[in-house]
């Protein structure tokens, strides 16, 4: 089939134009490095809310009101919603999108959402059935951390190779028509796991998965990082990114200063107490819509590749013994030209 | 856009077909009206493994895999997976493919699953962007049980508004190329919340989400209950079938005996203890797979609406005092002429 280049990777024909994007950050992230680029930056953790689930939600709500407005598209002219996120059931994805009338398609892809709702997205434009859509996503460090580890109030001691939750939501339109960096590839992941089964040490597990995605991505696009300004993988935090550094080394890249990780990205390790870096579903999608949209539009990066990492292991399969499945989609952002 | 008929509704403008499916189930749904139907009706509810989410997991699995081999195509020649599940984090469905190596998405869509893996699959042959892919979902009573209710053992005593998880999977394989029953609309959903609150009574809480797609189907198709042999919905139970079916009746529309719901066909409600019917992700996957498609092979039903429900809340909405948000997802699935 002629849009397949190969078992993973489809090149679009008609690439799709991001026309429009929203960041909406906690207190923490509005502190760090990237500080600049988001579109809010909320005081409040609770966000006016009764619960962190709740305030979680209405960061995805907001992040999706906010890009429909940059995109000038009201989200009745939407034809579908691609979300999801990483509570239980992905009830900060429905219940954010439960008045918003539009067409909805529930994911699942831990933390590498915005990847998968882009490469969707991507594909249901080009293929004739979407004129605009929105791909959006989130998290929250407090509703994760009492889902997935223990209620805050606990103090858990978190060991160096734990990831910080980002409080952060990401929301980007995409349209078949319009102004704006396209997506030209999108490359899926396959579920990869390497038998790590420490869930403190999520970079781990996911880097092999992004090592996959990117040498796959090379492999069948006949690129490599010569032809990328910068390949951004999704939330591997600091040791994860090393072991993709060597991963990718040891195949013979060269990665120089081009490979960059969100999770490492979003925080200042010195300074802000997040151990590894980041992580989250919010992670990868607010430092898209907050910091690589916003640096493409103003020419800083031309051509990017986006790799959000996800992993796909629950408390439940923790507990059960089971190693830890990660997954990683990219798809290729470009100014056009 | 000329492949969709309205807000919801999409054209495909070269029906993918239905080359090969697969359902496998529990005992108590291999004692049930549809026993006859199933591929493997398993005795164990463990189904070897240490656990019930191992053995959901496996179930999944297992139908997958009859379904490649039912439709001749070996996992290697697929082009994606679609899959999700109602266990937090879908794990059932990320161990499930874990040694796939086939490119996979990750779907929530709680009981509407497969009508959401059919929808997006359709779309993604419909485009050009692949030529084989699965559709797979599936659900465990006893893992459904003590993740959203009680642990088996504490025998909490059901309301009869209670719906009976499916112990069951059901796997489609769609291609661009073949012969079989073909996807020719989808009508994808919009969350509906009609305020329902009481997770004992998720059939209530759907019916609104299957009246909305429905009659958005209709409308855009100008269509009726004339055009179609039969009109499946999810797994509304018989509460929410009788809900369902006063609220069409209401708008003037007669269903006759063409609506029935997966839920009310997969049991017998008078000896199998089940009150108001199945639930799961399983059930309307399993009935497709179990007793709709093999039927439309025998030609008894020719035009089919499968339209599966979903109810997009978790424990701490509801223990949050959040109503019910529901969603329904529709394909039309057609004898080639």
């Amino acid at each position: 089939m002629s849009k397949r280049m190969g078992r993973r990777t489809v090149r679009l024909e008609h690439p799709p134009v991001l026309s429009g994007w929203a960041a909406v950050v906690g207190k923490k992230e509005g502190e760090g490095p990237l500080k600049n680029g988001f579109d809010q930056i909320l005081e409040d953790s609770y966000f006016g809310e009764q619960s962190w689930e709740k305030a979680e939600s209405r960061l995805l709500r907001q992040s999706f009101t906010l890009a429909c407005d940059k995109a000038g598209c009201p989200p009745s002219e939407l034809d579908y919603i691609l979300s999801g996120d990483l509570l239980n059931q992905c009830i900060s994805s429905a219940f954010a999108m439960r008045e918003s009338a539009v067409p909805y398609f529930g994911l699942y892809g831990a933390c590498s959402t915005m990847a998968e709702g882009l490469s969707l997205g991507a594909m249901l434009i080009d293929g004739g059935f979407a004129g605009r859509l929105c791909a959006v996503t989130g998290s929250h460090f407090c509703s994760a951390e009492r889902q997935y580890r223990f209620p805050l109030e606990y103090g858990g001691v978190r060991p160096p190779s734990a990831q910080w939750t980002v409080t952060g939501a990401g929301a980007v339109i995409l349209a078949k028509n319009g102004r704006g960096p396209r997506i030209t590839h999108v490359t899926t992941g396959v579920i990869t796991d390497a038998g790590i089964d420490d869930p403190n040490n999520m970079g781990a597990a996911m880097a092999p998965a992004a090592h996959a995605t990117l040498t796959a991505h090379f492999a069948e696009t006949g690129r490599s990082f010569a032809d990328y300004d910068a390949v951004f993988t999704g939330d591997l935090g600091a040791l994860g990114h090393d072991i993709l550094q060597s991963l990718l080394e040891k195949d013979g890249f060269d990665t120089g200063v081009k490979l960059m990780d969100c999770g490492v990205l979003i925080y200042d390790r010195k300074t802000q107490g997040v151990n590894s870096g980041g992580s989250g579903c919010g992670c990868s999608a607010s430092v898209l819509a907050g910091h690589i949209l916003p640096a493409m539009e103003k020419g800083i990066w031309k051509r990017v590749l986006f790799a959000a990492t996800g992993a796909l292991m629950s408390p439940t399969s923790a507990q059960q013994g089971q190693s830890i499945p990660g997954i990683c989609h990219a798809a290729v952002i470009e100014n056009e030209v």
